[in-house]
């Protein structure tokens, strides 16, 4: 006799080797979003009712509305994202339901696409882009000092957390010839707890844990905020801390937009007390109009949170975030589930 | 008794530790065009004449004009460039005139950028950019393959020329864990003559010379150009070239612009025969209007020719180029000399 079937909702369509694992999965009926936008509110509300599984995109709030209208049979949140600051995780907990997420498929992505902020803030990029496309090239005479920017070989790099993302960050910047890394984590002055891939030994520079803030931003060269959004770290990145960075420094984020206070960047740039910035996410993202004060700034490079924006990444969140969902379903170990 | 000093023209103020050598050098009496453009072609025949030594930059063609208004006691060209392709070298050589050049001080600089336009080509970078700026992201719904592109990780990297900067470029790309090197270089299936940074054999991939350019284009997932720009190498990237080359690849170009034909990529552009494109440089730079056929494609990135715009590498290509002057007129050894 053939069990029941677990409930479940999927709020987007999937990359086709993520679709392909959900069609297979025998122990499942699923209902799925199929437009090609953020799926509306009500609709996941309505369809939650009875749902023993959810995987959900970080568009999708998960708070007490949503568990309540699902139901006391719901097992597992899996969701396709490396943040979680769309869940509450207190709500998930007092309800015995497990949370799946997608961190290690997206390392290099995100990783490689710090590496890219660093270089076109440091080496004026968007600068540089939007002269050529504004027709300015045949007006700009060459000089020896032409759009120069700071260097990265002997730079020292300071990560605001200190995570895979941040690691694999460092072991790529390595050949670029920086001269030093500092860290901090919310345990400052401790020696990172996790090293991924051997580079708290073996970088061949000195790779320490920083006092405080300040030494991070008073010492750094680029500063790369790669840390999780909690109330410690909101607006870690504020007027006190860019005023104390270097005038030829550049501020990297590829975390989350609100440990970057947006109006004190505006003022750093504006003032010329920091070099540049690039940021994949920004406060109050994606409602940035085009005549947002941080497009006026030429030194910033601003790019629509793409940090994991590689098809093979994308394809592998996928498919990890079903292996998660059905992993919590049938009271299995997850690819990567968080401790609550 | 004073010995008589040598005449020196230099077609620029150069950055202030050149600035300073010049002042120093006290067998040298030197006039200098002091306006933020290149020197007025009049200016500097006129001022040639009589000069043992010139120092100039890429923006000055030396050809049989120059050295015959200059007369039959110039020694020496020191060029502030890593490219000679403004300087007629036939002519030089027929008058026994030494040329110098700065090769070695931007090697770093020009690697990062290649680093730079890879990572922005294969990750829509440039596109964007422009949408953000456009105030095209509030209306941009997220969704798993939402601008997407291709990894760098197990990527096959085709080095057109594989020379000092090539080879610092490869140094960089190898922790973003490219699988493979290609490399064709004026003597194809041969291995590469000079190593500058043991890669050939250290890095851990293999770092293979191509057997033709053919090989290159269809084997490569990212073609970095760093040759020189030669009868030869004129327009090898053509309509043959692009065609060759894998549908999900992106084409580099940090060497010069006439290595690419540009009316061809941009039409593999708009065809999608290709991912993307990352240039420095360009056919008829910098005369590109904001109408140019290659700035409509968003999928192609264009920088006002950066390479070496770092500032230390500027300070150094001026010291470089002074002390190449010096030993010109001194008979004395180059930091780096052209063999003519």
């Amino acid at each position: 006799m053939m069990s029941r079937k677990y409930n479940v909702v999927v709020t987007r369509q999937l990359p086709e080797a993520g679709q392909i694992l959900l069609q297979d999965a025998s122990d499942i009926e699923f209902v799925q979003w199929t437009e090609d936008r953020p799926c509306d509110r009500d609709w996941l509300l309505q369809h939650a009712k009875g749902a023993s599984g959810i995987l959900l995109m970080l568009t999708e709030k998960v708070n007490e509305e949503l568990i309540n209208a699902a139901g006391p049979q719901l097992k597992v949140i899996a969701s396709f994202s490396v943040g979680t600051d769309h869940v509450d995780r207190s709500i998930l907990k007092s309800h015995n339901i497990r949370l799946g997420y997608t961190p290690t498929a997206l390392t290099d992505a995100c990783a490689d696409l710090a590496v890219m902020l660093t270089l076109m803030s440091q080496r004026r990029g968007g600068e540089s882009l939007r002269k050529v496309l504004d027709g300015q090239w045949p007006q700009m005479p060459w000089s020896p000092l032409l759009l120069a920017g700071p260097p990265i070989r002997g730079a020292t790099v300071g990560f605001l957390g200190f995570g895979r993302i941040a690691q694999a960050t460092l072991k790529r910047l390595l050949p670029f010839g920086i001269a030093r890394a500092l860290y901090l984590t919310s345990r400052p002055r401790e020696r990172a707890r996790e090293h991924y891939i051997g580079l708290l030994d073996g970088s061949g520079i000195p790779v320490e844990p920083a006092q405080d803030w300040r030494e991070v931003a008073r010492e750094s060269d680029v500063v790369i905020v790669g840390c999780a959004l909690t109330p410690q770290t909101k607006h870690l990145v504020g007027p006190e801390f860019l005023a104390t960075m270097k005038k030829r420094a550049v501020l990297v984020n590829i975390a989350r937009g609100p440990i970057v206070d947006t109006d004190a960047l505006v003022k750093a740039l504006e003032e010329e007390q920091i070099f540049g910035a690039g940021l994949d996410v920004v406060e109050n993202e994606p409602n940035i109009p085009a005549d947002h004060a941080l497009l006026k700034q030429e030194r910033c490079i601003l790019v629509p949170h793409i940090g994991s924006a590689n098809t093979e990444t994308r394809e592998q969140m996928a498919t990890e975030s079903v292996r998660n969902l059905l992993a919590g379903l049938r009271g299995e170990n997850m690819v990567n589930e968080v401790v609550l």
